[in-house]
């Protein structure tokens, strides 16, 4: 295996001029004439190139011109500073081995092709810079996550994805089975579904270890067909005992600074490439948020804020028990406040069954963060801690007292209240790549009809 | 929220001393008399409690004789370092905060509950030290492996979840629906399944990204009702370019041995605990793997051990197209090496389609590394890179040629081969903290017949 990566490499030069070094990794241009041929070689770890140049008679200049883009090399070479060139450095070829050439029909090849296009060909997407970029992005923020959590004391909790509890309450689930109908995997008496949440289960481990994050793909059936749904999502969802909605919006919003900052520190070249080819204003929206204090706006003055623009919207029906639209939501973050905001205190119709109800007696104790270009990034809220007020809840929205005894049972055995929310994986890598849709930040995105490879 | 956790108390109790501090944690133990009481309080960060002694006429000791084990409080008070006492600082009281009582059919008292009696609880056992405890080393092994392989450069990749591949080519896999069977959420054309590997997938994505891993659930619809296995479980699945068997071995040896011994070096109030409650022998075992070779033995050798003590395995019939059961496993790590032992060149038969064929036309070049008291931890191998020679494994085990074009298509677009293999995560966890059982190092296990809460 190499010893470093081209990122390392492009990062700091100095350390390697004039080194001899090996480089195995995927061509990506390759362009030249009969005496000196330039092959730019990309490795994954970073959306830049890395330039080699080839000169002198030891090499068969027909058979480099042959080298298809996408083919795999091992490249022998010095490393030698270039300060007046766009990159850093590049490396004068001693020998090339050709591992792997790829067929003529690879479709990745110079010209841009249309994301559309490449959503048809999931396998081979990442090796076009956008994809690449993209993907390098995710990891990093998944990271960054992580870390964010494990430094500030939460416990990385697995929540069981295979459950017999609907969270949400209402949520479309998947359900699962294994062949033998005759004799089911878990028993006849459960509905065995994919999780749409690990929130329950978090609450009952809160109890005890306080602060706890999942960090996991959730489900969901929903037949929506929009840019920023899709079947099978990650989230993060962290859970704070003895901790109310204030904290949590304070947690959220530092959670999201803090990872976002970290991300764009370490990957100058990616942002620099998602801003000239993606979003021209990406940083600069992007540094706004982590510079700016988080807005907070009950949901009663929202109300007020769109109503004054009401004509604009396709649900005009804008008064107390609306839940906002993506159009509201983009309103509320792009128009009225340029930048994120947490709206507080919803109605508590629309909203789920385990949140702390407002001594209003009309509202919870929820908030949903949302983000320009996107709407909701974030919904979270302080869950009910009475276990009375819990109880008749799940009796007025239907549940089945039985199925969550267990969770209700919290409450009686020192359950004091905790305060959590819900990060979309995916829309968070939208609202930091500039991506417009959920399908191109997801490796194999899974939505309806599609299932592709 | 408090500023600081117990476990950053009783790490640091000098930085702490006669300081104010406000804490808000769960009630361990409580006893003492009308004078003086003594209160032992655990918040999750560590199986150490911290013991606050109240004492004076500021409190009612008939009220907090009253306060029960689990009970929420939250106690100001001052650090006093205690020299002499097994912990090395206390905290004396000048005000609780009872938050929350427990009722009286509260399980989780101070008699020991054995592990089966738990496991009808999730909701509630990592109340006791040995599950908190295991939970605690469960997360902070996650969190070493994803600082692992994102320092040596991997990139974080996330396979689908629902997928229409079965990896493995042979495995019980789960089905995935929606209610709507008249109109299939991912139409009529495909049998959606839950993933049993994420291996292919990483396998696309590694061609460009060089590195990658996942880290997910993976599901297997097995009946069988074991120790170690269970229906959804996580997997560490990492897959390098241009690696050979050799490299991965490397690699797995050097992953485990970093992750465990980061892991102990960061907890070892919770490894004392482990080795005085679990297994006696259990840092001697794991501190012999970090710091021993890792031995690698053929499979065709392995078998000449296994024949010198055949009369001692259930499966006598030890000759060459054998899979190993857990019993040759064990005795191999257990009595032939006394510690991990990766075998390797494993007949084709049993193993997966994708395998590089070794020369010999019999064996293909895999691994599985064996640890005393599981068997088999890792097991992994080399890709078939040969575009024909993998096509015909997969006619002669039977596999649709169409649905896994998109994967033969590597082969002819710059794959040059690649390595991996897979980390189940729960046996780590079992190996690493010694518990016999896999329902007992998961929060809320699934098994045949058992989808508890």
């Amino acid at each position: 295996m190499d010893k470093y990566s081209i990122r390392e490499l492009l990062e700091k030069p100095e350390k390697f001029n004039n080194k001899q070094i090996t480089m195995s990794a995927w061509v990506s241009a390759n362009r030249g004439n009969k005496k000196i041929r330039f092959i730019e070689l990309n490795d994954g770890s970073t959306v830049n190139n890395l330039q080699v140049i080839f000169k002198g008679q030891e090499f068969n200049f027909d058979e480099l011109d042959q080298i298809h883009n996408g083919a795999a090399v091992a490249v022998d070479g010095t490393v030698s500073l270039t300060p007046n060139a766009p990159q850093p450095l590049e490396v004068i070829a001693s020998k090339i081995n050709i591992l792997r050439d790829t067929d003529l029909d690879y479709p990745i090849q110079k010209q841009t092709i249309n994301l559309e296009t490449l959503r048809e060909i999931p396998h081979l997407r990442h090796r076009t810079n956008i994809i690449r970029t993209t993907m390098i992005i995710r990891s990093a923020l998944a990271l960054e996550m992580h870390n964010y959590f494990n430094e500030n004391g939460f416990l990385y909790f697995n929540a069981p994805i295979i459950t017999s509890n609907d969270g949400e309450g209402a949520g479309e689930t998947f359900e699962v089975s294994d062949s033998n109908s005759k004799n089911p995997f878990f028993g006849d008496d459960r509905k065995p579904t994919l999780g749409v949440t690990g929130q329950l289960h978090a609450e009952s481990y809160v109890v005890g270890f306080k602060k706890v994050y999942t960090f996991a793909p959730t489900f969901r059936a929903e037949h929506s067909n929009t840019k920023k749904h899709a079947a099978e999502f990650w989230m993060i969802e962290p859970e704070m005992a003895f901790a109310d909605l204030k904290d949590i919006i304070n947690l959220a919003d530092d959670c999201l600074k803090t990872v976002i900052k970290r991300t764009i520190e370490k990957h100058p070249n990616e942002f620099d490439y998602l801003t000239r080819n993606v979003d021209s204003n990406l940083l600069t929206r992007l540094n706004s948020f982590i510079n700016t204090k988080l807005s907070v706006i009950d949901y009663r003055d929202a109300l007020v804020e769109l109503n004054k623009v009401k004509d604009r919207f396709e649900e005009q029906n804008i008064e107390f028990g609306l839940d906002f639209g993506t159009e509201h939501e983009r309103y509320l973050a792009e128009q009225v406040f340029n930048g994120p905001v947490a709206v507080i205190n919803f109605p508590k119709e629309f909203k789920a069954f385990y949140m702390h109800q407002n001594p209003d007696g009309n509202t919870v104790a929820s908030f949903d963060l949302l983000v320009p270009g996107i709407g909701e990034l974030v919904g979270g809220s302080q869950r009910e801690v009475i276990y009375d007020k819990l109880l008749q809840r799940t009796k007025e929205v239907g549940i089945n007292q039985e199925e969550l005894q267990w969770y209700l049972d919290l409450r009686r055995f020192g359950d004091c209240g905790s305060s959590g929310f819900g990060i979309g994986f995916e829309r968070l890598v939208m609202y930091v790549t500039g991506m417009d849709n959920i399908r191109d930040v997801i490796p194999y995105p899974r939505t309806s009809g599609n299932i592709k490879m």
